[in-house]
């Protein structure tokens, strides 16, 4: 088992300068586990930050193929975290083993992937315009360009993903991909993971040579702040509350260098049933739906928080069954205690609201999470209502029923930017609603048709993304291979000789990778 | 001649709702032109927002094919403008004919290049994960990417530029092409050529039958600041002073809804000259940089405002041969009274500065700018004094000797963002200092060797952009055809039928472009 020392990661060492220590608290007993974890001081923030600028310059110019096998090689290390690591995250989270089996097999799985994309080379966006010695009036210099790492990254990790999302999680898989070292810092929800797993990026970049710094954590509350203004950091990625990723942002922008945030905050992930899906399968759709809410305590970015429907009596038999199944569902413990007191308050707010009535679920009381349905007004979405647009993190959503497509249409102009919407419709009346799936695009990051947004597939293809307030930047995503963007810009060599460009650049075309040439996409070697 | 109306630009039509009225000023004599120009009211600059919001779900469902003939179209119709427009344009500007005739051409190719790139649609960035129905523990479902236009546009235009950069120049083109509407706030400097150039591209607009509203423009001083904080425009296109990008930069990050700046500010595109290059042909390159800084007037994003050597006699003899070219060159008219007033402020702060020493230049006197050099002690450099960070827009520039490698390496780690950087070296020795084309990278857009910035050529891999304060976002270009991704966001499809799916991501690939299938890029079909 690891032994955890609770210092800080800086620059391939660990420091414990501070004097403030804290505890991490079993998220089902309340109960402290053994050790303490050192708050890092503002000089070990600007160590750690310094330490990854130290790193920047040699790691961001390693062969893609180098960075791959540290890649794979911190996979290895994280599929090898046993059955102690396990416990300790469930301990930590009150997730399930199972669970956590499986977000270790993703974690390690997306490090494998963004190895994938190293090696087929299309991130580096190569460009090449070749020189025109005879063109009038002016000849045309030699330009090429390629993408390079934006610099040292600043990772703030998730509370709901311990693995996926955290310290070696999607964030700082992208950040290592594109060359940028990562200053993790640690969530306070699960100190005793992180140790562990920055263990396994430490021994996995010893294992592979990478240049010390490459990767550092810090512990600490309030810590952020030195970590996001430290000048040598050049990003921020951030998975966690609207009012935390705004924060981060604020600084950001009013740092004396502004940097981009990328941060995934607050979604309600609308679902819209479609009357004649409704009319064919509306109990199948209610077990299913209720499994979607509930799941994993309702804790998932992509949780279902808003239900829409036509008015008629097939969506009130859908609400009957939905109610009653949500009414059976057991409590579950959140993954700790903060998470409770924030649910309880935002069950609070529905409750107390007029423009809401409470539909099926068992008083919210005890040390678990009760599912909850709440029913709204449609005035509430038409009016832009804040509270029916807010995330509330748990297993609780709010059903709305429109009058007709004219106030569906109205409805859904009044949302707010999402991560997903999910459409629910027989084949036929999908093409009849294709007006509905062309505006969700201008709402959303992902559209889903028949499906329940609650899992996100690590591919090249997903967007875990979506305009404000859904993130900070719609232009990104924080889940799938396109997540390597957010942290590389172009260069651009003019009139280089070939011994002098980077090996993506070169005429021989020496790594095989598909480049634009003259405006045309090949694989070929210029002569 | 076209007769200057001196209205706003509001969904197709014209309105003049305001009471103050501006007048447009010849540029060398002061006198106004003819006609006056309606500054924008606040309900017009709502109006041209809420119209350019109106055509946003028409326009960006247009098939890329008639987006490209929309472009086509405005190229056609700005290389129709005559004589008479190009008169308009060096009256208002103080900019030759020959110049102006020249970049006519250059804002017409950019449109057409732009015009290929929708026909390529390597934009879409269509990637295509299909199902995988029997992946244990769960299946994967279909899932397809492509990348959408961000929304309506507001577009501010440079002084410097009053075609390329301005009404239908590079943020326009790219804005279009990636099918988001644009809002353009005439700049005051040419609002003539700004209404000539608007109304080619609404005769472009109407003669391809694209929605009212794809195009608008507004007249006036301080209307910006309703422009950008309109909730319906979602990204801004800005070339200007570092004052005026910050300026914007922070009014967006603090709407309600932040939005993304692209802003091209300010950037001193220090020259190195080594050691070989400046004995085998330093008296060229004194004639060649000479050139290069009095272009136009200095007034270039890439003016070379920096020149670093190594201390050496070859090193002091360049200097006296630069300063003597330089001493001989003419004075020039300014684009406007302003920018002249400015260029002296600027000069006066130099003079006045303890570590910088006047080399060559005639009086700064009268209603031209004289050319200047100034030589700065490298400590200004090593120190991060603001003085020589700051861009002094016109035919100016300052010279730095460094004692050593050591010092010259510490002198550029002093420098802060920049468009380019140039070194001049011969074969061997560019090899040699391989390491400081390495550092150049971290600090900027463009890296030239043995050329001069002064050329910005509009192509597949051009870099116009750089780390802050060269521009607000250093992962954008905004020239070249990269410049169309700073519009442009992904969205995924889950789960689609063929008949739901954009061409673009259509098993039969009906537009027949390059996409990435299962991790692999093609242009097959998919069975």
């Amino acid at each position: 088992m690891t032994t955890l020392l609770g210092h800080n990661y800086i620059g391939g060492g660990r420091s414990a300068n501070g004097t403030l220590q804290l505890q991490s608290l079993d998220a089902t007993t309340g109960d402290a586990l053994p050790g303490t974890f050192f708050q890092a001081t503002e000089a070990e923030v600007d160590a750690a930050a310094s330490a990854a600028a130290a790193a920047y310059p040699i790691y961001r110019n390693l062969s893609a193929e180098k960075r791959a096998t540290f890649l794979n090689a911190i996979a290895d290390e994280i599929d090898a975290l046993g059955d102690d690591f396990v416990a300790t995250v469930c301990r930590e989270t009150a997730l399930p083993a199972g669970r956590i089996q499986g977000e270790r097999g993703r974690t390690s799985g997306q490090m494998r992937l963004f190895a994938k994309v190293l090696r087929r080379g299309d991130f580096y966006g190569a460009r090449i315009d070749q020189v025109l010695p005879d063109r009038q009036p002016l000849p045309r210099p030699d330009l090429r360009q390629y993408r390079i790492a934006l610099g040292p990254v600043a990772v703030f990790g998730a509370s709901n993903f311990p693995l996926a999302f955290s310290t070696a999680g999607g964030d700082t898989a992208s950040a290592l991909a594109a060359g940028c070292p990562v200053v993790f810092k640690a969530h306070s929800g699960h100190m005793a993971t992180a140790e562990w797993v920055a263990d396994a990026v430490i021994r996995a970049a010893e294992r592979t040579g990478m240049p010390a710094g490459v990767f550092n954590m810090i512990y600490g509350g309030g810590v952020g702040e030195w970590l996001v203004k430290h000048p040598a950091i050049q990003a921020v990625g951030f998975t966690g509350s609207l009012k935390g990723g705004n924060t981060l942002s604020q600084m950001a922008a009013t740092r004396p260098q502004p940097i981009p945030v990328f941060a995934e905050m607050s979604s309600i992930n609308p679902v819209i049933i479609l009357p004649q899906a409704l009319k064919l399968r509306g109990e199948r759709i209610a077990a299913e739906l209720s499994a979607s809410v509930t799941l994993g305590c309702g804790q998932f970015c992509t949780n279902p928080g808003l239900i829409i429907g036509l008015g008629s009596a097939q969506f009130s038999a859908f609400l009957e069954q939905f109610g009653a199944i949500m009414h059976e569902q057991p409590a579950q413990t959140m993954l700790n205690a903060g998470a409770l007191v924030s649910y309880s308050h935002g069950l609070g707010l529905l409750h107390e609201h007029p423009g809401l009535t409470h539909l099926a679920g068992k008083p919210q009381q005890g040390v678990q999470a009760w599912p909850q349905v709440f029913k709204a007004d449609v005035s509430l979405l038409l009016n832009g209502d804040e509270l029916l647009q807010e995330e509330v993190f748990g297993p609780t959503t709010i059903v709305v029923e429109t009058r007709d497509q004219a106030q569906l249409i109205a409805a859904l102009h009044g949302l707010r930017g999402q991560l997903t919407a999910t459409v629910i419709g027989e084949p036929e009346e999908l093409l009849e609603y294709r007006w509905l799936t062309e505006l969700l695009q201008e709402k959303v990051g992902r559209i889903l048709l028949n499906g329940y947004p609650t899992g996100v597939e690590v591919c090249e293809a997903m967007v875990h993304g979506g305009p404000y307030p859904a993130t900070s930047d719609p232009r990104g995503t924080s889940v799938g291979t396109l997540a390597i963007d957010r942290f590389l810009r172009p260069v651009c060599f003019q009139n280089y000789p070939d011994a002098l460009l980077p090996e993506a650049l070169q005429n021989a075309n020496p790594l095989n990778i598909q480049r634009l040439v003259n405006g045309v996409s090949t694989r070929e070697a210029l002569g």
